[in-house]
């Protein structure tokens, strides 16, 4: 790629980027758009364009919001989770920014002013190196004493990161700590989840075996129990009972409708049953009503049926301390290690309650299952991209697919594809793969939503950076060099190193188009809203189905971490290679900066040091391409980044995978209302207003209290 | 080794152990000799010449007494560490046992009417098959469908140690159990110990730290802490005033003696003062008088000294409930992992003091560099071992040392020479090991002395298998076969597999120098005996003298059951290539469950499938140099060795790491006397009898009660 088609592209992509935000100032200040552009604050029932703030009818206000606000700010208005995305991509931008103002005055003069070109690694297909590449490590020779500088940056852009990490780390840990000590109520906090329990003694039920159980370990502290259900049956007939209610609330709003435009005794509506709307035509609004009062005592009894009968080897249990759930669900209570499992319990609205009920040795089977799965996707999804990375120069194109070549040759055309084509084919591919990922993660028997998005996003920031960072290296290496390779089958690994220089014009491009087009999208919210006007128009109806057209969706954490990592490591891999890639990451992690988000930290900072330790590698693979010996200083470096990563991993990771006693220890603001935690945990299916309270004394009914305390 | 020289080697064993016993017939009976042979009921307060048992003066009346004692019997006699080792050996001897009745009647006849005996991998010196050789698998020629006998033995041993090692994993758990919730109060369920305290904020002690750190916590079921203070002062004080109270004692015997043997009014005992006893002589009893009242004052001052200024920065906490403590021990209780960590309280006598106040990171640097020092032992110790197994065929003695050649040549010197001489050199070099191996261990910082001994007698076990069960194989068969691996390096791995028969001679003999030597001298207890009465008329004057000469010392578990392990993997490895051997191993297994002794259970299961994994591998290989290429339905049985490792790893393990709470939560017989608990666990050295009560305010002090319920 040339610089001039290079810098179409840039500029291309910047275009379509103002052509956006242009969009967005348009369309976020029209009233009938604002619940597409501030979901969230009309959830919370703030008018997003009112409050103190007088410019806040200005679009980018909140560019200026997201600037002056304070992390106190962020957690009252998007919660903990959002401020940890903030401290990720702070820390991120960090270290770019303390790289660069080091790197990019220092080794873009010494790279340039380099005199004597090395030709022997030079394997572009012109064989001329564009102004670009003057500016990267590729335009040192070998064995140069100006590699010392790009040494030195290798131990310079590391120091960063460790120092910054290790700030990151505490400073997460603080605002975990900060939200685990809340005195607010929250139910999950005095529960703890119990699976594998074992079949109850003979006449005994479930329930009373788990009461028993943890009455005589926990008499003092024990609340009561629930235990899980197959809800398989009632989950279904509740479903369809709230089909029907919908359904007949939207008739009702159509009839309502109907009096006002057309004749004043308005026009009931009618609709089709049976098979295929074959049968006759019945008024709705009497049909479905007919449907809701013969389902609803149908659900009753079998709320009632599932409670009893269908008691399942798993529960919740709950106590009346913190203290104690947190102590119980780190402590091993049965003999047998597979029986009588306590772990945390998952909030109330992220359980998976299929997944509660997997046997112990399933599990870890099922888990060794979705890896070998999740590694041949990871291998297999390598070939098309592999083709892709192929294609990149139009000339293989016009090569393999000769008929393209009168189209290819139109030079607009030419410059475009040659500077977005395999971008785009890149972004594709990876667009298709997070749901494939995110189910595979749900067949693990994760037992909560917000674990699973977490596995999903672990297995897809290992498919990108193999993929995409390594793929697209090997592979774009590997097709251009075909024949040398041939000739001599051990210069492999030296023409790959070599060939790293090439591969960071391609990825700067990519880090380009992430940011102008992706964030751009992401800003003006376009597709959300045409897919909200069409819905709003032709199938919204009722109030309620309106809120559902708009009502913000999960916020993807299984794809937007990974792509994020993808950025930080190829970022930091070519750091010192060609350090112009860090002004691109420092605008790409800039913007985000202002759009924050969310995810959980120990993950992110162990695979922000797995882009270092690879980095590192790299650069000491490069670093052999031109026989620069004294490379073997890199050594140290990879070691203190292992030794970095276990002093962090031992010192931090055990709070976040269990809340501490001593966080756990600290006083409650309101009194206890322990009977409002046991509910949050009832599934909707079992727990309409309707049902006495008596019911209860089945699956979920809490212990009968006989303790002095309780 | 031929026949005639194996016959030689095991009845001079026989003969040897025929004399023991005759020796231990005889010894055992007389009244001065019982506190060597029966200590532990003699510090039981039991007469061993009386009770309910007739014959008890028949010296072999224990034999019938370990065969008829039921498991209940040997648990109030000799605790369940020795109940636990009762399972180990009755699980190996049941293998072996079990594996015997079927491979002795089947595979000796298939392997000794083969007519064709198989030359090519026959590598012996003198090329002929001794009539030991034609009853194991060796004589079976390659590809001959025979092979199925032995292919079908493999799977039979594996399926028998499957069965019998997970009975017995279920056996100890419930022994476990049942020591645990035995009724009587042991101190160490009430305590834990908490490492890694940080410095106490300004104008408050560790202490005060401590208490209010985890009353907070703990409000109901906080008892008080026990600070560790550096002791090293008060210690050395301590054992210099016991050591003058032991003279004074001795003195005082002695002048007592000189009473009624000599003149009626004594000599008084005189010593010499100063280096080397070079100042004069002064009178002992005034001396030592003297030099008590001297330091008893100075030992109360470094007390009080040590209290107040000496804590370090770890304690011990006591709650006055075993729930509380064994699931505060499994939890974690700062956010900071490398601060507060709260662990299992040793057993009050086997703590190690001055290994809790190791700091977080420097335990797994020490563990890590201990790591490496013993791999690098077992690597060279390795060089000596080969070899030892070098010059085990008397020809290459000859050759090497020709000036031994006329002390070799007589006829009886030679056959016990070639007989026993390898195997007494490895017994040797085996004794050598354990100390350093303990000291290893505790350097590596464990905090208690029954770690520490697990700990070393894994890596013995480590050590023994790898240099004596396959340096002996590997040694012994390079050196045998120098000349045809020279030739041709890749026979390397035929040529060792089809020296396994070889090797299985040697290890016969090493099985019976064992069991009768070895049992042999244990049970006459001939070495202590001597050296008993040796101190009794040399060096003991006061009672408690004589006592400390008998006193039993502790098991050492660090050797003898990795010596048992060995013995188990040479077994299992040659079950069924040489099936002789079982008879051997259900000898030593046999005399072994007669001789009771103890150890822990978790470790021992898995090194006896480490062994198993070993044995299939190296049957995989032997069959292999047969050219019987249906070994590959071994390869299933090698995994589900692994399978089978990894269930009983999941389902048992985690219970004997640490206690369930299930079996914490039973009750007590007693009314719980916290104080005493307390005080188990203050060192001698800082309580002395004399001491008033006000002195524990500091360190010792447990906290002033204020709760409701303390």
């Amino acid at each position: 790629m040339d610089f001039s088609s290079y810098l179409t592209s840039l500029i291309t992509a910047f275009v379509i980027f103002v052509v956006l935000m242009v969009l967005f100032a348009w369309l976020s200040v029209r009233p009938g758009n604002k619940v597409v552009y501030y979901p969230n604050r009309l959830l919370r029932g703030v008018d997003p364009f009112d409050g103190g703030n007088h410019s806040s009818r200005n679009p980018f206000a909140w560019i200026r919001e997201a600037l002056s606000s304070s992390e106190q700010d962020v957690i009252a208005v998007s919660g903990v989770d959002t401020a940890v995305y903030f401290v990720f991509l702070s820390t991120v931008l960090g270290i770019l920014v303390l790289s660069g103002i080091v790197l990019l005055p220092v080794l873009l003069p010494v790279a340039a002013t380099e005199k004597t070109p090395n030709t022997s690694s030079d394997i572009t297909s012109n064989g001329i190196f564009s102004d670009l590449e003057k500016l990267s490590m590729r335009n040192v020779a070998e064995k140069s004493s100006r590699l010392w500088a790009f040494l030195i940056a290798t131990y310079w852009v590391s120091i960063v990161a460790y120092c910054l990490l290790w700030k990151a780390y505490k400073h997460i840990s603080a605002l975990r700590v900060a939200a685990l000590i809340s005195p607010e109520v929250r139910a999950e906090q005095f529960a703890v989840l119990v699976r594998d329990i074992p079949p109850a003694p003979e006449g005994q039920t479930m329930k009373d075996q788990v009461d028993s159980y943890f009455k005589s370990i926990y008499p003092d502290t024990f609340y009561g129990s629930m235990i899980v259900t197959n809800n398989k049956e009632v989950n279904k007939i509740y479903k369809e009972l709230e089909g029907y209610k919908k359904k007949l609330a939207r008739a009702e709003t159509i009839y309502a409708e109907s009096k006002t435009t057309g004749k004043p005794d308005g026009v009931r509506p009618t609709n089709k049953t049976g098979f295929l709307g074959l049968a006759e035509k019945v008024d709705s609004i009497e049909y479905y009503s007919g449907k809701i009062s013969e389902l609803t005592p149908k659900l009753e009894a079998e709320q009632k049926a599932t409670l009893r009968d269908k008691q399942q080897a798993a529960a919740l249990v709950f106590f009346t301390n913190r203290v104690t759930a947190a102590s119980a669900a780190q402590s091993l209570h049965a003999t047998m290690n597979d029986t009588w499992n306590v772990m945390d319990a998952p909030e109330p609205r992220q359980i998976i309650w299929t997944n509660l009920t997997i046997k112990f040795f399933e599990r870890p089977i099922r888990r060794y299952i979705i890896s070998i799965i999740v590694a041949l996707t990871i291998f297999f999804y390598m070939i098309p991209i592999t083709f892709v990375s192929a294609i990149m120069t139009l000339e293989n194109l016009k090569k393999y697919l000769p008929f393209l070549e009168p189209i290819v040759d139109i030079a607009v055309i030419r410059t475009v594809l040659e500077a977005y084509l395999p971008q785009i084919v890149l972004i594709v591919f990876l667009d298709l793969l997070p749901k494939l990922l995110l189910f595979l993660s749900k067949l693990e028997g994760i037992p909560s939503q917000s674990h699973i998005e977490r596995a999903a996003s672990g297995k897809y920031f290992y498919f990108t950076v193999l993929n995409v960072f390594i793929g697209v290296t090997v592979g774009g290496t590997l097709f251009a060099t075909f024949k040398e390779i041939e000739k001599d089958p051990n210069s492999l690994l030296t023409i790959l190193a070599a060939s790293l220089p090439d591969n960071a014009t391609f990825f700067l491009t990519y880090i380009a188009m992430k940011f102008f087009v992706g964030y751009g999208l992401e800003l003006s919210r376009i597709v959300p809203l045409i897919i909200f006007h069409l819905k709003r128009k032709y199938i919204c109806k009722t109030e309620a189905e309106v809120k559902e057209a708009w009502y913000p969706g999960d916020l993807e954490y299984a794809t937007r971490v990974p792509g994020d990592m993808l950025i930080v490591t190829i970022t930091l891999c070519y750091s010192v290679i060609a350090p112009l890639i860090i002004l691109f990451g420092v605008v790409y992690f800039g913007l985000g900066w202002i759009i924050l988000r969310n995810q959980m930290w120990p993950r992110m900072h162990l695979r922000i040091l797995a882009a270092l330790v690879l980095y590192q590698l790299t650069m000491f693979a490069y670093f052999g391409t031109k026989k620069f010996y004294y490379a073997t200083f890199l050594v140290p470096l990879i070691i203190s980044s292992l030794i970095f990563a276990y002093v962090c991993n031992k010192k931090f990771y055990r709070f976040f995978r269990c809340p501490a006693l001593e966080v756990a220890s600290h006083e409650l603001k309101e009194t206890l209302h322990m009977e409002r935690i046991f509910r949050t945990y009832v599934p909707p299916s079992l727990c309409s207003e309707k049902v006495e309270d008596d019911r209860f004394e089945d699956a979920l009914s809490h212990v009968s209290r006989a303790g002095p305390f309780a």
